[in-house]
């Protein structure tokens, strides 16, 4: 009855993978191994996650939020074979950039990476007078060159689409304020250059429950036959705080500011120690994703407390069909 | 020198039960058995907990507080024949009603169930353009029927005592607002026919320390020759949140809204790992309590940190013994 | 093409009177006299505002609210012969009551007053462990019987429908919260002794503007043939406070929680001198409407930034017209 | 001593004129026919204020904030032969635009015009999912047409400089929150086609006493020989609300997001009954300057409490020097 | 039946006077002058209030709250012959200081100024990381010497007593946090040499009303045969803000921590368009209070509306004895 | 290269004390013994943290904050022979006082103890109308007297130096509000008594990350020829809520109000679960240090989670290079 769904995507046979547990009744699952990365991972840092990883040569690369023992926020970059065990440096990324006023940055964090155009390209929060959306590239995982931030502040999480659609590059985001901000919907951008932004959409709103606070784009959307496939983060506000979970949604592949499916249910809340407690209880943030086209098989990297990194998994069609048969 | 405390109820001989370690210098001890409902006791579920037993036949029945992984909030039936072990439905109870106004629930929680009548009357949190008192009633657990909601918005917390007093139907409430209210106190309401409402009474106020910033009523009052024993939970703000205690009060038996004793110190506080650590950190919130008029042995049913269920256990005397020498 | 509205009630040529001005493009008009009552009309009265007026006899009495020079509210009587010159009395309505708890009041504002079933009931918002609904009644504006309070706190804007329907007395009411209430609601209550109430209804919410805040009833309703008509308060949040503004609905003569027609445009908003400047700047607060059967003349009695009482005029067929043509 | 000042731009010996009184001890002085509109100078208008106007044929034209008695906002064109005494249209502008999207606009307010490349722009705050900024253009007042919004939310009082500067449009602007912001600074971006943004540059902050909470631009920059003549907005929080002022900046001519002077006094704040009473107390809020090249003369309209229109004069080289001697 | 009261001070013939209007029904009436200084007295003054008056020579001398067009918070020196019409210095007082710490002030404001041992102190709020009570004396009100700041923020409303009391100088003041306070009381504190303060002591806290938010000391105190006479405000907090009223109370004069008196009216509200028009609307602030020992006539001085300054008339006797019967 | 840093003080070789682990990569390192008092170590506690121990006869003596299952805040002696180890008196201290006002306390909590003149000093936040600084000796932690507060509220974590400094007592403080405060510097005051304070001076303030809520001092400052080593706490407040760290700084000797050096990053964070999880998660706050001049060693007393109390330790030439290399 359900049509098979394709990743419109690379082979990528050597991301990390675990079958699903058999008393698992979840559509997304946990690693065994979580959390993969520990907070102490580099001599300096306070903590590790809500970090972002792309296939590099023959492993993998990565930019990863890295807060030191000041809790000065800023990325890193990372190396593994296996996408599990993970070398990360101890010095923040230097970015090259054409003008003294790009490179002013009072902080950066909570990166995601995608490869477009033959260049990775990271986005993250960057501190211009407010959080903003910075934008840089690298080919190389050691020179990084630093575009100008897309937005104006306040905004947050902007992810790129990993092709240009309409010929347009693509970006969604969360306009923020400049605080804890106890609101937020997912928007949409477009460029013709990655420099000025303009046609701003507006995707989706908060709803109830889990996602009832504000919604933020997770990992860079994957292209499927059934849609741009975005995983998304929500946040509840209990009386003690608010509450990150994750969800997802398909959306139009030519007008991708168009919802056809979003998940009523999230797809994992913090429930583990290493998402319950830490220097934010309560969080699990999702910012990356690899999959493999073949298998369709969907690793999930997400932040656990703000505090280290973890990984989900899941398929792609058992994703889909969750979304679908779920969906608000 | 201390007169013996007899409670007005039934034998129920076969009520959970664990002796007090020697260890325990308090007077009402946690169950070793501890959560005894998981979080994921239904297959859909995000949460259990804040839920209400009675005897049922020959064990037990309850209406169980299930948010789904929606973070919806419902109630739920459950049965089980040692009031350990419990089987739960998936499905949230499916009202009947007379008229469709009586049927508008944006949402359902905090259930409390208390024979009366010779029905069993499930009283709960009921969203109707915000939080108020919803009851309803079952002989047999799977029929139900929803009547009015006792009062206008914003109230919690709703308890009905198990007879009618002074030839008035008599419930406790917590008139709140529409948010994570910081304050609140015990009313108590009467009325003829379980439909309309009033002669309104002012019970307790909050006064310092682990009941300083709200207190609302829990299980259904025990009738007992000291008094209505009335197990309550009180909360403090702590920089970093809501701490939910729970405490006791002893109640004149004709005029209920006259407090005789209360504790200034709590019964039992949140210290467990599953009392702690969850959707709301440091919550433990009483909701139903099974007694045995013959031993005078006290099961407490209460939530831990908003996710899972747990009992605690006291006996009548000691009980009441502590209420009187531990009086505000 | 326009259906004549007729008022049920009685003939009332001697209500206060002025044509509307030929430069008033408004369907209410302000009196020339306006403040009729100054802030200082009783020896030691700070403001006096938020007022109800009846017919009594050859002319008019009614209650006032009054807040005295320690800023303590209460409630005063007052006499008129025409409606606009005012005696009131220096000392506020002492009532009798049943029981002691009846009694207890740390305040009263707000008063609304209807002639039912031949007595002269008096609401207000009655002081009794945060604000609730208080209710007293009187024949000859002398005595005064205090009864029980209608609803739990937090409540205000309590007013009695001057029948019974359906034969249950009707209570419209906001419930609220213990402090500046920054929402609220319009609700119906049911009662058939006017102690006890029930099937509570919610009759109307806030939308947008004028009335984005928080709304609550005025003036007793008005049976018309066109339904009972219901001049309201609605309250904006600018940046620097609320402002309260007036305007109607009509509302189902048999099931008065159905609306049928409600003001989009506010009636008239704060804009004179009494009205944008005193104790609290920018309201216009309606308490009361003198209305003739014949003429279909009204006379809204209003508070004037919560320090003076003022007056303001319109015409049923008018009024009607207006809210039809301008409805939400 | 002092270099005289030359404005960049037209003759316009028509504008408003009112010499300095002798008494004024003040750099800009307010006109003798304050308030120039009244708040009802439509038949449906709640008031009028905050409101941009240019030279048009052989008067004036402008675009007016209006907010209706719904408390809508919305912009009307105006038309006037003196700049003194406006004819204001009942009825909103209706926008033509190319797509659906763009025309979504769930409120306009606080317009700016300016002529450029031959067309007269309308810059306003506009509501999508939230403020931020709208545009638009007309060559006749007549015909209106719609573009893309420039910016995400939440965004307000963007204004649009009169020539491109370095090849780029370029337009000032404060990002914001989604309700009465307690921050905001000014900021500037540029663009190739009206369209599409970035290169986005912090302009100035906040400082101390009248513009210690938020700043944002006012009229549209006026070119001088001693940089761009901005004249913008501060606010100050008293313990009764916002407090807004006007003061001036000069800007570098090529490099506008470069500050050379800016006053640490304010030119005027509110202190006529206009500017203290009215729908919202203390606002002397300006949007629009016209200015004649060769007397140098500068008529300010700005917005008084909220409510009304009002005109301000002064000259370019008393207030260059002003600003020059009593900068930061 | 009424003792007379007695001031203990000096023969002040000349203070400004006006007799009681025959329709006043206030123990404190307004000057027919008010406000006595505008908000424009010295070239450069946004606003002048919350002042403090002394006999000085053949006439009066004061220190002016002087808020400049930058809204800069500054203390200036003024002189009057009549103590109505006021010469103030268009230049704040400059201090001496013994170390450089001392001088470090980042505002000046609310000044208060008694002569004790031969000199005039001032006392007024002092910016040193905060607001805290800076202290400092003349003796011909040109040259000023700083001495150190009586406490650690965040306080205000420092209010020396006239002599010493039990061989210690005695302050009263508000401890505060560094904001709009939403609370505070009356401490006094103790020193031997005006530098070390402790022996601190509770005086009075808030109550209802007019002084339900914060209470703070006005003037010197009044040494009188019924005790110390304080004149104080008190803070009302509506909807729309904080309203300051004046109120009144006597203190023992030996142990003048211990309160015999205190009004539960106030004296004086803000009811003329000069308190409740301008920079902070609802403001009426005493500071000072000249009076004569013979005939026991006081003159208040005291803020309006924070933006000009005015006078209030009263007699010993009829104050006194005002405060017995209206005691709480 | 670098010196070898002196501790001004006694020999304490017996101490707590345990190596660095080798995989340990912070200056400071955590007992393997921790927490090592739980938060039931007296019969009725329901935690025990933020405590302060000495040196005292052959082994050691503490005060320490104890909350009853009230969650009454009060101290407590306790003693020990190797500091890990204690005896917790089951009562709270009670204190002797010369006058009545003295003994006012509505609580006490976070006690310091210091060594100095021969008498044993105990300073601790004590309710007095508010939180401000309590402050008494003991001899032999039998008999206590009580002096008179050193501040007006609202203060807390006041901390005295071991000695007088130029002749004066020296006392650190940090000022608040009377809640949760969400700020808060280090200050100093001066005093030739010890109960009149003044010459008071700000120390430091919050910076950034860890430090950027509010700072507040922990241990009495340890005398070094580095000058004084001052451990203190910092808070960050995260999405929910605070988050209390560690750090340290070197004041001058002679003027210690002036900061040498000052931790950029924090010396320990909580991250162990007894730090994570409690009453309060996320807590290390210092209030002790034991140390011995003959090696260096330091052991630092914490409260953990506002539960237990936990021991780190550090030797102090490592200490001081930190601080030095690390400083902001």
């Amino acid at each position: 009855m359900t049509k098979k769904i394709e990743i419109y995507g690379e082979s990528l046979p050597n991301i990390p993978w675990e079958e699903q547990p058999t008393e698992s009744n979840s559509v997304v699952w946990r690693s065994q191994q979580n959390p993969i990365i520990p907070r102490d991972a580099t001599p300096n840092s306070n903590s590790i996650f809500n970090s972002a990883v792309v296939p590099f040569e023959d492993g993998f690369a990565g930019v990863f939020r890295v807060d030191d023992r000041s809790r000065q926020m800023n990325i890193h970059v990372g190396r593994s074979k296996d996408g599990i065990n993970w070398e990360i440096e101890a010095d923040p990324i230097k970015f090259n950039y054409a003008k003294a006023e790009i490179g002013k940055s009072e902080y950066k964090y909570d990166p995601r990476v995608v490869k477009l155009d033959g260049k990775y390209y990271v986005i993250w929060c960057n501190g211009y007078h407010g959080p903003t959306i910075g934008l840089g590239y690298t080919t190389d995982f050691k020179e990084f060159t630093q575009l100008e931030n897309a937005f104006l502040p306040f905004n947050r999480n902007g992810v790129l689409f990993p092709r240009k659609i309409n010929d347009k590059y693509v970006m969604l985001s969360r306009p923020s304020d400049n605080g804890h901000t106890p609101f937020g919907d997912i928007f949409l951008s477009q460029s013709p250059d990655l420099i000025h932004w303009g046609e701003h959409r507006h995707v989706m709103g908060t709803t109830s429950g889990w996602q009832s606070t504000k919604i933020g784009a997770g990992p860079v959307p994957i292209e499927t036959s059934a849609g741009w496939l975005l995983i998304y983060h929500g946040v509840l506000t209990s009386c003690n705080g608010y509450v990150y979970s994750m969800g997802a949604a398909l959306l139009d592949r030519d007008k991708p500011w168009q919802v056809k499916y979003r998940t009523k249910p999230y797809l994992l809340s913090p429930q583990k120690e290493y998402e319950c407690v830490g220097d934010v209880p309560n969080v699990a943030f999702p910012c990356a994703a690899l999959h493999d086209a073949d298998t369709g098989r969907i690793a999930i990297y997400y932040g656990g407390a703000d505090t280290v990194v973890a990984v989900a998994y899941t398929k792609v069609n058992q994703l889909v069909n969750f979304i679908k048969h779920n969906s608000l």
